[in-house]
């Protein structure tokens, strides 16, 4: 007897950002496995039997999926964003690498959702049109020497970069190292957004630029977006300004 | 009279991937404006009137839009993918900054959409697991030296690559000269793939390395992964292997 794994994606809200598929695994699935904030968020039928968890134990939850699974279970483990994208995917391979050689035959599906750089470009205009890099500032699984250095790429290769996880708690001062360095290269004038909240009530944008934005504004909820050189900001009298970044360069 | 310009994401085939707020868009559109094939595959009202248009024209076909929105007509630009991701909504900002200043009063709304490289890493396990770049080798719009250079700064940032636009028949070798490239930084046994027609019946998945990918099977449908150092491929026997790339580096 085995069960099914699917890795689901829910968007950086609710639910007008879930694809139909998304919502076709939710309806399949006897057990929903997940950080709370998004397993309360969700509506189920009383037959399915939710697992909330913390945010810390992404391996743990992984694995708990698949014990699940392998016993004959179908398995929803549930995502904000895109499960692809700095999210739960990762680490339930993660889990099957080093894990029950059994946990190979599992029939798993990811389902791809919303990241929250996709949701924060669309507020904004199309600041990712144009050749991207997206890097999480979490330290807590890589050495922050790494993420300099990508950083360091990322700018002097002149693309527009989205930074993830740009704050905790235990790493306040993050992001403030990463502007200091993306400041020795990059043009004072550089475009700067922080979105917070996106696609919740208390969403909030402030675009900026990279001389004047202020870090302490930066907490777990903003997803930062940094500007190439050919990113421009389109002024519209009273409402919120557009960014946008054209299709080509000259 | 003002009407209303919904940037519309369909993601990469058919409606598994579309999202709620896409639908919703669709059923209010009046006109809805895109490519050919996307709009064929589009069911509609009879009182929707469609306006299907060649894939060189982007600029064209968002002026297009501008002009009905501004005239009161509720319209939808179509895009597959995300339109925010080297698709339409750059195009119609771009239309805007040198357009009709009135174009700027505008109601605009993006829709953000599966982008094709999130659902091929998911039919593939999480090869964007971690800090990734999205690079367009298409050299219609910017120069082949500036795609150089980017594609130089992600391999030696470690970062896993995805490559939209890898092939045309204008430019037939361009994924060889990139290939070649990334072989004088990368290690030869980097992991690539393949991801062809994505979600439609015809799909292929190629997993192969770098010196061993054939740039004569990249064609305009495929989307081209290269992994990280830290990308890891799992076997699993007869089944498809997966690839992912762990949430940390050591």
């Amino acid at each position: 007897m085995t069960g099914r794994l699917f890795i689901v994606g829910l968007g950086p809200s609710d639910e007008r950002f879930w694809t139909h598929e998304a919502q076709e695994a939710l309806a399949l699935a006897q057990d929903i496995i997940g950080y709370t904030p998004y397993i309360e968020r969700l509506t189920l039928r009383d037959d399915q039997i939710k697992h909330p968890s913390d945010n810390r134990v992404e391996l743990a939850r992984a694995e708990d999926g698949l014990v699940k699974a392998a016993s004959g279970r179908v398995v929803a483990i549930v995502s904000g964003g895109d499960p692809g994208i700095f999210a739960m995917a990762a680490a339930v391979f993660e889990a099957i690498e080093f894990g029950n050689p059994d946990w190979r035959n599992i029939d798993i599906t990811v389902i791809p959702g919303i990241s929250a750089m996709q949701a924060a470009a669309a507020r904004l205009g199309a600041p990712l049109g144009h050749d991207f890099c997206v890097i999480s500032l979490s330290d807590n699984l890589k050495p922050w020497r790494l993420i300099e250095q990508r950083l360091e790429h990322a700018a002097r290769g002149d693309f527009v970069i989205a930074l993830y996880n740009p704050a905790s708690k235990a790493r306040p001062n993050r992001i403030d190292d990463a502007f200091s360095l993306l400041r020795n290269i990059l043009p004072s004038d550089t475009h700067v957004v922080l979105a917070k909240s996106i696609g919740r009530k208390n969403e909030e944008l402030i675009l900026t630029n990279l001389s004047s934005v202020d870090g302490s504004r930066v907490d777990m909820t903003t997803l930062v977006i940094i500007g190439s050189r050919a990113t421009r900001r389109l002024s519209r009298g009273a409402k919120e300004d557009w960014l946008y970044t054209p299709r080509g360069s000259k």
